[in-house]
């Protein structure tokens, strides 16, 4: 079903964005996790595209990985 | 409590954002509602900054405003 997969791909490219800054920052998921204080499992799953993130989780991540919100999610072509 | 008060100022800015963005296409809450499929009460409950909106949901909110989330994101200043 086509939105279900926008929806797959949209959180897939998220999690792929959070994995890209997090390793440029040469971070563990631990590492991150313990930044921003959301559990490592829970990480791993974001980054696989597993989750569908809250507005807060995500400022979160933004926040530990030193990025705005707009930056973290800046994968979208225009 | 300092957390919670960022997060309700977070919650707060972004529901502001959209608001701007819908008023700025002349839209009322319920031709928003339309267009990205949420319901009417929902759409007002987040631009008052009570919800903790999730990344699929503002997706679509943005998609529907002509944004990407980058930009419906953009309200943090540097």
């Amino acid at each position: 079903m086509k939105h279900q997969s926008d929806d797959q791909l949209y959180l897939h490219l998220l999690g792929q964005r959070i994995r890209l800054a997090r390793e440029q920052k040469g971070w563990s998921q631990e590492s991150l996790s313990f930044a921003c204080g959301l559990h490592r499992t829970y990480i791993g799953a974001v980054e696989r595209g597993e989750r569908n993130i809250s507005f807060l989780n995500m400022k979160r991540i933004a926040t530990a990985l030193d990025l705005s919100l707009s930056e973290l999610l800046d994968f979208e072509e225009k």
